[in-house]
């Protein structure tokens, strides 16, 4: 084991023995379809209600799998530890949750993702399935990097996800969706920070060397470089160094935010609600009025410490189905 | 800062400046008394409904705090990390939310917090507030230990603070409220297990010291010693070690059970789910019914690595309460 420690069995079955779990923890409201690792709504999609797919690389739990469910996600789509799933996959999943009125797929903007689940589009196509994507380019922390042209889609995915899937619940279609989707992704904006590294199970040793006393500012949800390397800091000064940059790259003064302050996996709840002691008056200071806000491990990259921000300036639609029922296992309320 | 990366200030400000966190978040539906250290309901307890007060050291978020809501507690009193409240703040939180009805005190077996709430029950009754008490202790790793006498109080806490808050919700008065409370304690057991220490913030050095290659079967809470380190395992060897002691210390084949399999704090979600792969299978060939699931990070050890497992032999009374709506900011459902 030596340096790992990590719950788990045999390095390169995590996907296949934590998706046995979800089916057992989730019976009746998910299930799985182990052959293509698709997490889907126990129920088959509502005739005439548009299909709503997200997936990615696995480690960033709840994200995706956690959001299947009434009033958000009908299938995430598993890749192995960080790495995009594949096109068959995506094209499983855009199959079984059509019916009739086409799928939307979220993808966050990973060059592999965004390559594979066009090819699943292109596949279901094929199949007369019409389908539209929203990629998710919310990290205003680089403009490229190690996985990504463009900026990379981060913790605004959650946030699009609860207001397409609340949409999509309400019967619009599929264009509205997709413009919905853009709509909020250029309206949002994350930044996150690492205290940690993350060790990926197949790796077995820490993605990258954070010494004791630095952090590493604009860090991507799988480890890739950030901005640059700090001193570490006082949670105060981390607060700053998170809501300035975001701040700068849009204004937020004029709609009402929805604001997610995120744990990155190994971070303990009670320093994310300490940071939003933080964060919550510097964006009051700044003229940004959070209308909602959400605290806790939405979207993770496995046992990194540190946090990310994302601030969306909401209009009076976004806000209304932010607040409409949902009923997934990690984000559940009115339902 | 030295090893101790934490998202904090002054490590002996961290519950005032969580709580400042608290207060931001969840505007509208919980209050701070800041001076007192308690997260209360947003409105005062309903006239002739039993208060629920529970409370303990700070580090376990989101219990206590972020079960404050309806259908489930009225107040939680927060000490200092890993210290029990003191009497003045249980007794302030006491005569807040009692409402003519009298107030239940749900108090986890470690002897300060025993000590620290039957003295403000004491100071309460001189005030005319009725309270009666239920202590858990369904930890069956140890018989005593560092901090207690008997067994120790850990996750059947969650769900008793659940099943009794949806029981006061209805109306029910204090003595079926504190009889309902000893039967789900009669009715639970759980066990932990650590792949890493903690580190209190106020100490900046782990708790203990626990090689690469080893754990701590049986841990508490708090990083007090469990049964015995072993060697590191697998999660399926490491899902053994925690039902079978549960298994051997109760039946639970009679009963609908509650299944709760939590993580320690700096456990990944995907870790907990893979691990639940093995832990109900373990359950169903045993002959338990998990009637209901909860997986994920409820009662927690600051920054520590592991899980436990908790079961409870729910009849239909406890089955109905846990159904029950609940609105607070962890637990959430049919609200």
């Amino acid at each position: 084991m030596g340096a790992m420690k990590k719950l788990i069995n045999d390095a390169s079955a995590v996907v296949t023995d934590a998706l046995r779990g979800v089916e057992l923890a989730h019976r009746g409201r998910q299930r799985v379809d182990h052959e293509h690792k698709l997490i889907l709504r126990a129920e088959p999609t509502r005739p005439g209600k548009v299909g709503i797919v997200s997936g990615g690389g696995t480690g960033h739990e709840p994200l995706h799998g956690g959001f299947v469910g009434r009033g958000m996600l009908d299938a995430a789509c598993c890749g192995e530890v960080f790495t995009s799933p594949v096109p068959d996959q995506v094209m499983a999943a855009t199959t079984a949750v059509d019916a009739g009125a086409g799928v939307l797929h979220i993808v966050k903007n990973y060059t592999g993702d965004v390559l594979n689940f066009e090819m699943a589009a292109e596949l279901a196509g094929e199949e007369g399935v019409a389908v539209q994507a929203v990629v998710t380019d919310d990290d205003v922390a680089v403009q490229d990097s190690l996985y990504t042209a463009g900026r990379r889609g981060v913790g605004l995915t959650v946030l699009l996800e609860k207001i397409v899937g609340a949409a999509a619940e309400e019967g619009r279609d599929l264009d509205a969706l997709a413009a919905l989707g853009r709509a909020v992704n250029d309206r949002g904006r994350s930044m996150g920070v690492a205290l940690t590294s993350c060790t990926v199970p197949q790796v077995g040793s820490p993605t990258f060397e954070l010494s004791d006393d630095e952090l590493e500012l604009g860090i991507g949800i799988h480890g890739e470089p950030g901005r640059e390397r700090r001193p570490m800091a006082s949670a105060r000064d981390i607060a700053a160094m998170l809501v300035e940059p975001i701040l700068a790259d849009r204004d937020f003064t004029a709609d009402p935010a929805i604001v997610l302050l995120n744990g990155m996996g190994a971070t303990p709840l009670l320093e994310l609600y300490l940071m939003y002691g933080e964060v919550g008056p510097l964006l009051e200071k700044a003229g940004v009025r959070a209308a909602r806000v959400l605290v806790g491990n939405y979207i993770t990259s496995l046992d990194m410490a540190g946090c990310s921000l994302t601030v969306l300036a909401a209009d009076d639609d976004m806000l209304s189905l932010w607040d409409a029922p949902v009923d997934t296992p990690a984000l559940r309320w009115g339902a």
